[in-house]
């Protein structure tokens, strides 16, 4: 019951920073609740055509992908109330990527992935969603940038849960992992927490990318 | 017999229109061929791999890329006279989209998808390659910005599918559902039908794509 | 053992070649890492999608994507050497493009491909990852633009491999179209041999990419 609330509390926010990148790109409906999807299940789908599950099961129990239209719509209609609540949404984001982080790599090694690939497939669940709606909007992925550490924690959460489910104690690994990734996401947003680029000389500074992907 | 004309005039429109992208862009031989093939082929691949048919049926067989590749060297030789060609293109690609639609969710429901994912993986096999095109090519998907309808007609028209399919005549739903998201995509190209976008005054006006992914 | 150490070689040359465009562009460690993964086993992954094999033997495994990862942390470390190591790093890289064409052709054919599909399997094998780093990094694809032929020389390799495999003579495909497609690609660089493109007035001057996705 709990993972479900949390699983579409996670869909929710990441569809709403889809939907208003699309908004703000001056994309009709459909481009803004195709970015909504993306970011919404994008990871997972991936995850699952790596896996061979197939069709995903994003698409075929049609749930998710409603939801991510829905708030889509809700996203496009009340665009100023949502980017106001820009901060909830982040820790809604926040909680849905260090869920995303965990199930991913649970779904992993149920469908015979080894440890290494679970640990990879589940930080690509976390990420991968908010990189395709980058890369569709035209925009240098945001957890690629030198922006707040976000795929580092999904990372973290991920391994975690696939260590410590290796000893035995699977519910555990989900909220440790979970709950480890949130957190620490929580406090890069907060502290501002960044990896390191490479040396400063070197980078190109030609292009900066015009639209925030978060939400405010 | 009709089917195999309308799915090759269908790849033939997208494959002038990625090769007329990859020329405008300044692209050599190779790449003009490859942006002819995503976008010729492209969604019918991504249906499959969605869908676990591996390899893909374009990729396994080999007329569809082939005619891709002929097609994108007429159109680089004769790139002048295509791009004059611009409408009948625009034609042609209406119908190829209106029956892509169609026989991609006629092709899911066959392997397993359930009516749902069949739905949206009719308008999948529609739209992806022309997003597709337009990433690579490094443009604003076109069928996701603010132009005249080219997705919702696709989306109709593979709804139409699986209902109709649903209720026992398939090949009406064929006809139908081609044929509603054919007329529909002319009428929004002649009366430049648009679906809404946000609010405009969130829109960040920063990148205006600089090359139309129209053929003319 | 002699093709272990050409496909680690090429896989480190490509992977270096992430990692530059990504310090280039201002990326953080994980952004670099990714583009250095993407670059290494993108191609690899993709033909491992499009051919069945679940997980991708470059996740299941857990040495190539390791190897990406520790050329990435490497080539930040030591960036300008890297850099000025540029000659080197296109020879091992067109060594590892031979190598893959052929090996990708050759694991196509062992699961099921057509002598079609694995011809093309075995070019995505060798050419897909690099466009990847570059859709991913938000630059013109190198490999389908005007440069030094890249793609060409992979498909030739390819082909190559399917028509000497086909007549019997499977190690034989393996080295004559691995190193016909080396040798090829290096005469580029050298001569700066190129396909053409479309007719120069049709040509779009907007973009021009500003960071060189080779190293060097």
């Amino acid at each position: 019951m709990i993972q479900h609330i949390v699983d579409y509390a996670g869909i929710t926010a990441l569809a709403a920073s889809g939907a208003v990148v699309g908004i703000r790109k001056g994309f009709d409906l459909f481009g803004i609740a195709t970015l909504a999807v993306l970011s919404g299940v994008g990871g997972g789908i991936l995850r699952d055509v790596l896996l061979d599950i197939d069709p995903p099961s994003a698409l075929q129990r049609w749930p998710d992908v409603t939801l991510c239209v829905v708030v889509s719509i809700v996203t496009t209609v009340f665009a100023k109330a949502v980017i106001r609540l820009g901060r909830l949404v982040l820790v809604l984001d926040a909680l849905g990527m260090g869920f995303f982080a965990t199930s991913g790599a649970a779904i992993s090694v149920d469908h015979g992935a080894s440890w290494f690939a679970a640990a990879v497939l589940g930080m690509i669940s976390a990420v991968a969603g908010s990189i395709m709606r980058d890369v569709v909007a035209r925009d240098v992925p945001m957890v690629m940038g030198p922006d707040d550490m976000y795929a580092a924690p999904a990372m973290l959460g991920s391994v975690l849960y696939v260590v410590i489910d290796h000893a035995g104690a699977q519910w555990l690994a989900v909220v440790v992992g979970s709950l480890v990734a949130t957190l620490l996401r929580l406090a890069a947003i907060t502290f501002h927490w960044r990896l390191p680029t490479g040396p400063r000389d070197l980078i190109a500074h030609v292009h900066r990318h015009p639209v925030s992907p978060h939400v405010g």
